[in-house]
């Protein structure tokens, strides 16, 4: 919806004979999931400066090959320095996304208008215990990595709740096991962490608190407890400006919307650091994302489409 | 040390001009360890009767594949119907193996003297819950599979320790989280069970302890918890008459011993259905296996093959 929602929006400008005064650029971002070398956003972050060429050539993947490596492979020259833009690069950006929450389908309103984008954190968790066999290791002397894992999920679980805040949310989306058999005892486990909260003292607040946990877990168990941090971004306002022209192209649509916070966090996050931003949120059923199931409707998304195009054209104008 | 040690054992007993009354054969067998199949000691289970051909046949690997199909394309012709041995096949059977365990090594004795196998089970544990994106999801809504996992893993560690028998130990060494990004709450998780006991009914006890807990886990947190069984072993105890041939050389040997129990489980524990056995042990550094740095010295593995040489000599005249 965000690429072809909006090369559909400069079509229909095009096509309606409307002529901007600033120029209207769709940027594609490349790796705004996390990827095989662990942060998201990999294309905005650099476009904005939130990330270090140099420190994003290093990233590795799991096999220990670096982006620079990947990059080189697959044919690209040139160094990522090249990458940034200028501070007046653009005068706004807007982002089309689908709500990824079940708000807007549930209560039957056509767009979300994103205030705010919480801010992220990620960080990849290693215990290292004691491996062995599973028939002849004790149960008093082992130090298992998997058992202490488990303990360090539940206490980040407890963690995102404490905070009593809705806005906050932890999870652990892998757990890699090794040696990883049925009969060894585990020796070590990397676990991921990400960790989320429209306010980022908050949310640095519950990321101490897992570490005090992991520290406390690790001493008691006899293993060895790391944390290593990915990526702790800071949340993004979106620009009054901004957010008035997506208003604005609302009531011209004849959409309902509500104003909002967007929890995921988006390229938007990183636009930010660059310039004006908004985010244009349709419904998607369930609130459900990141599924094979994710689902919008052709009216949700021609919607959102529309609100788009006219945000754009009002953008442009300014 | 298993095939290794019985080759050089049977080469020693032709080299010193012994004549056998009873062939001596050395057996060995495949996939002692738990295979790409999931089951360990596939190969004397099938020898020993305690797996039929065709349920071996239709084991399924990760990726769906069966043992059939897989054995075919490997060149493997006919049925393993034709694999179980006699009941008569062997008047003995005796496996010289590493303790696996530091009782040896600590109180510096030559041969461990396994009386007793324990009874091993395994399962595997999955756990349904609901996925979603780790940002847009909250906290109050969520049915995280591996949150679950993790209560799941700790129950059955208490399960273990709940016994406050030594011979209880139980192990969750494989985790697999689904769909397994930083990004997203787990929808689904595999969990691989072991759980072993010289005390079979007890073994069967900490089985239903793990069930209570998992059914509790599943009821309080939303989730679908479903176990299936791989294998639930009886125990096997050595034979008397076997034992006597051991002890007896160890003592020809000069070999100091202590008899003890095997916690983790061996080929013999399936060949216990054919014939009298008994298990020779050796010290391993640490009581470490299953890791890059198991290891046995040169004198205690050519001590525990000096005892097997003459143990086989004594039951081949009997």
């Amino acid at each position: 919806v965000g690429v072809l929602g909006g090369l559909e929006a400069i079509r229909a400008l095009q096509n309606s004979g409307f002529q901007p005064k600033r120029s209207i650029e769709l940027i594609l971002f490349t790796s705004e999931e996390p990827t095989r070398f662990g942060l998201g956003c990999l294309g905005s972050r650099l476009l904005g400066g939130a990330l270090e060429p140099g420190a994003a050539a290093g990233l590795q993947d799991s096999s220990g090959r670096s982006l620079d490596a990947v990059r080189q492979k697959a044919g690209y020259e040139g160094m990522l320095d090249a990458v940034r833009l200028r501070q007046d690069a653009y005068a706004a950006f807007v982002e089309l996304h689908i709500e990824q929450g079940p708000e807007l389908e549930r209560d039957a309103i056509d767009i979300g208008i994103v205030t705010a984008i919480a801010a992220p954190a990620s960080a990849t968790i290693t215990v290292d215990g004691e491996g062995g066999h599973a028939g002849a290791m004790l149960m008093p002397r082992r130090h298992d990595a998997f058992c202490a894992a488990a303990e360090v999920t539940l206490a980040i679980e407890a963690a995102a709740l404490s905070t009593g805040a809705e806005d906050t949310v932890a999870t652990v989306g892998m757990c890699d096991v090794f040696p990883g058999a049925v009969n060894s005892v585990p020796a070590r486990v990397r676990l991921s962490l990400d960790v989320r909260d429209i306010d980022g003292p908050r949310r640095d607040a519950v990321l101490g608190v897992i570490e005090a946990a992991s520290c406390e877990i690790a001493k008691r168990r006899g293993v060895h407890i790391t944390c290593e941090m990915l990526n702790a971004d800071a949340p993004a306002a979106c620009d009054a400006h901004v957010l008035a022209a997506v208003q604005q192209a609302c009531s011209e649509t004849g959409a309902t919307s509500r104003v909002m916070v967007s929890r995921a966090y988006h390229d938007s996050l990183f636009m930010a650091r660059l310039c004006p931003v908004a985010m244009i949120f349709i419904p998607c059923r369930g609130g459900v994302s990141h599924r094979p199931d994710e689902f919008s409707s052709s009216r949700a998304i021609a919607m959102g489409t529309a609100v788009l195009a006219r945000t754009l054209a009002r953008l442009s104008l300014s």
